[in-house]
C-alpha cells in the first residue's frame, strides 16, 4: 500500500495552502516589479561543479541532493539560487542593459534533518542587483525587503536589520589580528554558529583555534571582547578607521534618511556562503522565538567571472518562504486567503442547456463559477458549496430560465433574492471589493 | 571554468521567457477558475513505487530521474503529476468536498533525448474532477481545454479532439477478438505507436503477436481494417453497439451542444498510461509539422484506491507547455508579453532625497519605476533604458523638483513633456490600458 505523506521535510499545498503561498509570492512580485525587478527562471537541476566552486563545503558535501543521471553527469537540486543566476548573467554578459534587476522564487533542496524554519524543500525570494558597484545597490535591496515585510502588516519593532563587511571581518582577523588563512577561515565559522553554541564552549573552541595557530592567547580574549560590541563607537579607533566601516555608517544614514530605521551594526554578521566580498546582512525576527534570519545577502563581485566572463559588481538577497511564515504567524500576520470560485451554481429544471448558457455568460463576464455537475440531492449539493467555503450558492430553475432571473444564496448568512446575470456580476463585483 | 549552458534539454527562463511563461499560466489560471477549479501543489520528489504502480512501465525504467537519497530512499522527480495528485486525495479522503475540482502547473522531469515537443524539463498543466463518476465530468474536462486553446485566439479547424475508450479497447480485443490479456497488451502498445510506423511494419509486428498467441491469422488482418475506422458509424454492428461507445456518442453530442464541434472518434487512440478505466482524450494540431499530441487526459477511477482508501471516480488531463507553445508558435498566435516596468528615472540634480520621495509617491500609487543608480552619463542611462525596452524615461532635476513637475519622455517616438505625480499615474494607467 502506498503512503499519503509527502516525502520527508517536504510539504503538500492543498488549495488553502496554496491560495497562501500564491497570495505571498504575489506580494512580493507586486513590491519587486514596483522597483523595476524582473522575474527569471533556471532548471531545479545543476551541475555539481557549479556549488562546489564557491558555496562553502558544509552545504555541497552534507546537504545537496547530489545524484548521477543516467548519462554519468553528478548533478544537483539546487540547494541556493545565486549560482544559477550568475550563470544566467554570465551567459549573455554582452547584450544584457545594466543595472540588472532581477528577481526569482525557486524551490531549493537540503538534505538536512526537518525542524522549525528548515526544510528538505524551501522557496527563496532571490533579488539581486547586477552592474553597480556602489552601496546604492545595498542600500536599495535592503530598502525592499523592509517594504516586504511592511507590505504584510509588519511594524519596525518587529524585526531587526543587521549589517557587516567581509572586507572588515577579513581586516580584522588577517591584518588586525594577524591571523593566518586558515585559523581566521576557522575563527569565522565559529563566530558565524556563535548563537548557537554556550559562551563557554565559544571560548574553549576559540582559544584551540589560537592555540593551533601558534598565536598568543591573548587575542582570543581580545576577539571574545570585540565581538560584544554592538556598535561602530564602541571599537577601538585603529579598528573603526577601517574603510569598509565607513562605507557601513554611510549605508546606514541612507536607510535612514528613506525611513528605514531599524538597522545596527552586528560585528558577529558572518554569513555561511563563501562567496561573499563586502556588505553582509541579515533581517532577525525581534520575538526570539524564531531565532533563523528571515532574510540573508550581501555583495558578491566575484561569481558571474567564475564563468568565464568579465565579473560584475552584485549584491542580492533572498528570503525564505518558511522563515518568512513563521514571522508572519509569530507576529499574527498571515492572512486568510478565501478561496476564488465566487459561485456555486445548483441546476434544478430540466433545461440544462439554458441553464448553461447563463452559466458562460457569467463566466464570461469574469465570475467565477463551480456547477454541480452530480446527480445528487439537492441538500447535498448545498452542503458541498458550504464545505467549500463558496460564499454564494446560486440555484438554476425552468421557472427562473423563464423569467431571466436566478436565485443567489448568501449561505453564512442566509439572505437570497433574485437577480438578472447583469445584476450578479455587479453584485459579485461589488462583494469582492469589499472583502 | 564553469559552464554558461542549462543542464541539457532544460531551458533558463531569462526574463522574457519568464513574462511569457507567466503569461501563458495566468490565462491558464483564469480560464481554469472561472470554472472553478482550485489550484494546488506537491514536492517534486516522490517515492519510486508511486510511479511503479500504474505508470507504465518504460517511464520507470527508462526515462525517470530516479536516484538514492542520503536516507537509502529510492526517490524520483516525478515524470507526471497524476500520482501525486491521487496521493494528495487520498490522504484527506473523507474531509474533502466532493465533487472536487483541482488543477496544478508542475514542472515534470523525464530522463530522454531533447527533441521537437520534449524536453527533459516541462511544466504540465493537469485538471482533475474527482468525484464524478458520469460523462458531465469528460465533458467539462474537454470543454475547458478547448477553451483554452480559443483563449490564446486558436480556432476550431486547428485542432481536433479525439477520443476513445479504454473500455471499449478492453472489448475488443479481449471479448471480440478474444485475445489473452498479455497479447491484447502486446497489441494495444503497437497501436500506440502506430502512427510512429510503416505501415507495413506495423502489419508484420502485428503479424507476429497473432501467431505468437496461436490466433488465426485472419485475426490481425481484422484489427488492422478496423483501425482504419475514422467513424463509429463504420464499425461492425456487434462491434459498434457496445455501451462504452454509446457513452461515446453521448459524450460528443453533449460537446457540440456546448459549442465544442471539432471532437472525432479515433479508434487507434491508446494512452500511455497503464492507469485509464475507460473514456480517454487527445487534442491534436491539425498542421501537421507538429505531431504530438497538445494535451491529453482520460478517466481514471483506480488511482486514489491504490493509498489504501476507498476509490473515487476520477478523470483529468494533462497539457504541456512545450507543446502548448509549438502549437501556438505554428499558428502565430504566441503573444509578446513586454516588461512590468512603466518607467525608467533618471535623477539629475543634487535634491536625491526630494526625487527619492517623488518616485516613493509614484510607486505608492501603483507605478513601477527603475531608478538608474549608477554615476554614468545621461546617455549611457537613455541607452540602457531603451536596451530594457521600457517606453518611458522620467528626467528629475532640482528646477523639476521645484516646480513639482517632472519631464516624461517617451522612448520609441520621442515625445516628451512636463506631469505632476498624479498626471504622470493617471498618464501611465491609461497607456497601460490602451496597450
Amino acid at each position: 500500500m502506498l503512503s499519503t505523506q509527502p516525502y520527508k521535510g517536504t510539504r503538500d499545498f492543498y488549495p488553502e495552502d496554496k491560495r497562501l503561498q500564491k497570495f505571498l509570492f504575489n506580494s512580493v512580485r507586486n513590491c519587486l516589479e514596483k522597483y523595476g525587478y524582473e522575474e527569471y527562471d533556471a532548471p531545479i537541476i545543476e551541475p555539481i561543479e557549479m556549488f562546489t566552486a564557491k558555496s562553502g563545503e558544509e552545504i555541497v558535501n552534507e546537504q545537496t541532493y547530489l545524484f548521477e543521471d543516467r548519462g554519468g553527469r553528478q548533478v544537483t537540486l539546487r540547494p541556493e539560487m545565486t549560482p544559477s543566476v550568475s550563470r544566467l548573467v554570465a551567459g549573455r554578459r554582452q547584450e544584457l542593459a545594466y543595472p540588472l534587476r532581477w528577481y526569482s522564487i525557486p524551490n531549493l533542496w537540503r538534505y538536512e534533518r526537518p525542524q522549525r524554519g528548515r526544510l528538505r524543500e524551501h522557496w527563496q525570494i532571490n533579488v539581486d542587483i547586477f552592474g553597480v558597484d556602489s552601496i546604492e545597490a545595498e542600500s536599495e535591496l535592503i530598502r525592499i525587503a523592509d517594504e516586504m515585510l511592511k507590505t504584510f502588516g509588519a511594524t519596525s519593532d518587529q524585526f531587526v536589520i543587521k549589517l557587516n563587511s567581509r572586507k572588515f571581518v577579513d581586516f580584522l582577523f588577517l591584518e588586525y589580528f594577524k591571523l593566518d588563512k586558515k585559523s581566521a577561515a576557522k575563527v569565522i565559522k565559529l563566530i558565524d554558529r556563535m548563537h548557537k553554541l554556550e559562551p563557554v564552549k565559544f571560548k574553549t573552541t576559540l582559544d584551540e583555534i589560537i592555540a593551533e595557530s601558534k598565536m598568543e592567547s591573548v587575542i582570543a580574549d581580545q576577539i571574545t571582547e570585540l565581538m560584544t560590541k554592538k556598535n561602530i563607537e564602541y571599537l577601538p579607533l585603529d579598528v573603526r578607521s577601517h574603510s569598509s566601516l565607513q562605507s557601513l555608517e554611510l549605508l546606514m544614514n541612507m536607510l535612514n534618511t528613506q525611513g528605514v530605521t531599524n538597522v545596527i551594526f552586528d560585528i558577529t554578521l558572518m554569513r555561511g556562503f563563501d562567496y561573499y566580498t563586502d556588505v553582509v546582512f541579515e533581517i532577525f525576527d525581534t520575538n526570539p522565538e524564531n531565532s533563523r534570519a528571515i532574510m540573508g545577502g550581501g555583495r558578491y563581485d566575484g561569481l558571474v567571472g567564475l564563468f568565464g566572463v568579465e565579473p560584475i559588481a552584485t549584491a542580492g538577497f533572498g528570503l525564505g518562504d518558511v522563515t518568512l511564515q513563521d514571522f508572519l504567524t509569530t507576529h499574527k500576520l498571515l492572512p486568510v486567503v478565501t478561496t476564488e470560485t465566487d459561485i456555486y451554481a445548483i441546476t434544478l429544471g430540466n433545461n440544462s442547456s439554458a441553464a448553461n448558457e447563463m452559466i458562460s455568460e457569467l463566466r464570461s463576464k469574469g465570475i467565477n463559477v463551480a456547477v454541480d455537475i452530480t446527480d445528487r440531492k439537492l441538500a447535498s449539493k448545498i452542503k458541498t458549496a458550504s464545505k467549500k467555503n463558496i460564499t454564494f450558492v446560486m440555484f438554476i430553475g425552468d421557472h427562473e430560465i423563464e423569467k431571466n432571473k436566478v436565485v443567489l444564496r448568501n449561505l453564512p448568512n442566509g439572505d437570497e433574492a433574485s437577480y438578472s446575470v447583469d445584476e450578479i456580476v455587479k453584485f459579485i463585483k461589488n462583494y469582492r471589493s469589499q472583502k
